[in-house]
């Protein structure tokens, strides 16, 4: 890094297809001064997620993400600066930096963060992945001991601490990922009691086999088919939670959606259920005490994918989309 | 009636496309001797539900109709004589008695019936459609004074009582119905404050001038392209009662879901949840006072649509599934 640069990664074109490298833009701007009530924020790690993409196609939970600006992302950062109260050098807050060495930013969007080591479980187990796990699978899969739970992109950063989770809890617990390595690590590594790997085709009857009392509870990271042949899968009564629809993001939306909505839901009496992990930060230390409690125990693996280099962020999240990563990817700036 | 017969609708072919006359036939057999733990039952009224079409299709929360047997059905139902404890000559009953003058039905499920004038409101009001319309509106919708309900097949058995109900609680109520006609009794009788005619095109458009502030609580009983035109309009975490998919049931199932699934209910954090009104029977009590007493008060109205002669029912379920009644249909036997 240059002294006094500002490197910044432009969003230069919003892709109508699928997300590649020319729709991204390296630039150097200069160091931005905090203006009153925010904080010069030094960026550390950003976090990839497959939400970025989603926030290409337009308003959702946030503003959509502009063509030719800093393209946004959340991170973990370092306050260098400070023009707002409560906030002082050498804190440690997350935020949406964006993809950036150096951000101001107002501090009632930032988040403080206590020192974790490494600090890196701040993005992960301890960030929105470890949360979004943790309430989803809880509190809207409502999942309880001896039900089957099935999550779909297992291997991701959320869906490997649902897995875990669920497993503590006394769960029967199946994974859906790409690829045999993932579905091998799977079983082997994070104690899931079986896999199913979507690139193997018939989903259905492998889902079938692996859960054969049914599905109690659907944690569904992807939409599309996956939650198709899930619907099939449930249980009377079952729930699924909506966390997100990975297989819907990179590309065209699609014109339907998944077959027995809204018969079978009515059939098997289910709820579909969707959630956005901030609507749950008041209760959040209620989730981080259980989530260190299991990570120093040991029973929850904390698996990270760190990419070095801001240079390399577009093709970090561009692999993220391909499903490329095990656990939680981040980029160390 | 000829003495000592029992006349009996046979469904004779399942239909793979529209229902027609010629998928019933009438037959004459002996009347049926209760076995032990059986009431032989005089059929009074047969309901007439888009869920009959439904178990055409195969099993659902019930077992598939066959072909050549007795139609199934609900009924109220008189007891002539029997051999089950509790089961009385004269006793008032609901069961599925099937389309068709007597049946021998275990008295196990049977439900026994107060007498109540006129007896059709054991069907409507009283019955599985102010049961559903109650707990589908209040427990799974969880509608509050302010919000906005929007209920489809609006003038159907179940929708013109949603509507009413969410009227009585404060709620903005907007209905949506085929036709000028039914949409303007919706407004002029019911008390709608709004209707939408979805045979009048643009359902979208309309829907958003009538639900200016969007939608809270949307009670479905069609699926379809209703179904997503109402989810595109839902407000953040708002509620789909799922209670049928009558759009749906008569013809080939098809071969898609809504758009929107589950891309919107993520974003939005929408709950869509399924429900029948059996799961709900422990509480029928509670669902009976208050409909009785905004009856009796009149603030609620029951619109019945009741058609002569055990011969006309195959028709008059043709009739209903095309829309033609106005409330709860039913055949008095």
């Amino acid at each position: 890094m240059k002294d006094g640069v500002n490197r910044q990664i432009l969003l230069v074109e919003k892709p109508t297809g699928k997300l590649a490298p020319q729709h991204f833009k390296m630039t150097e701007s200069a160091i931005p001064e905090p203006r009153d009530g925010e904080a010069l924020l030094r960026v550390r790690y950003i976090s990839l997620d497959a939400a970025n993409r989603a926030w290409m196609h337009g308003a959702t939970y946030r503003a959509a993400v502009e063509a030719n600006t800093v393209m946004a992302g959340g991170g973990i950062a370092e306050v260098v600066s400070s023009r707002a109260p409560g906030l002082a050098p050498g804190d440690l807050v997350f935020g949406d930096t964006g993809w950036q060495d150096y951000a101001a930013v107002p501090a009632r969007h930032l988040t403080k963060l206590p020192k974790v080591e490494p600090m890196t479980h701040l993005l992960s187990v301890y960030g929105i992945a470890g949360l979004t796990a943790y309430f989803g699978l809880l509190d809207v899969g409502k999942a309880k001991a001896g039900e089957t739970v099935v999550v779909s992109a297992a291997a991701g950063s959320v869906g490997s601490i649902v897995g875990q989770i669920a497993g503590i809890k006394g769960c029967r617990v199946v994974g859906i990922a790409g690829g045999k390595d993932k579905c091998g690590w799977l079983t082997s590594e994070l104690g899931f009691d079986a896999a199913v790997d979507y690139k193997d085709g018939a989903v259905f009857k492998a889902l079938k086999a692996a859960a054969p009392d049914g599905v109690d509870v659907y944690f569904d990271n992807v939409g599309g088919d996956i939650l198709e042949a899930c619907l099939a899968q449930m249980n009377n009564h079952g729930r699924i939670a909506c966390c997100g629809a990975i297989s819907q993001y990179d590309g065209v939306p699609s014109a339907a959606g998944p077959r027995g909505v809204p018969g079978l839901i009515v059939v098997k009496r289910l709820t579909m259920q969707g959630f956005i992990v901030m609507d749950y930060m008041e209760r959040r230390n209620e989730a981080l005490r259980d989530l260190q409690s299991w990570v120093g125990s040991g029973k929850l693996k904390v698996q990270e994918d760190v990419i070095e280099g801001l240079q390399n962020t577009p093709q970090a999240l561009i692999g993220l989309l391909a499903g490329e990563n095990r656990g939680k990817r981040m980029v160390k700036v």
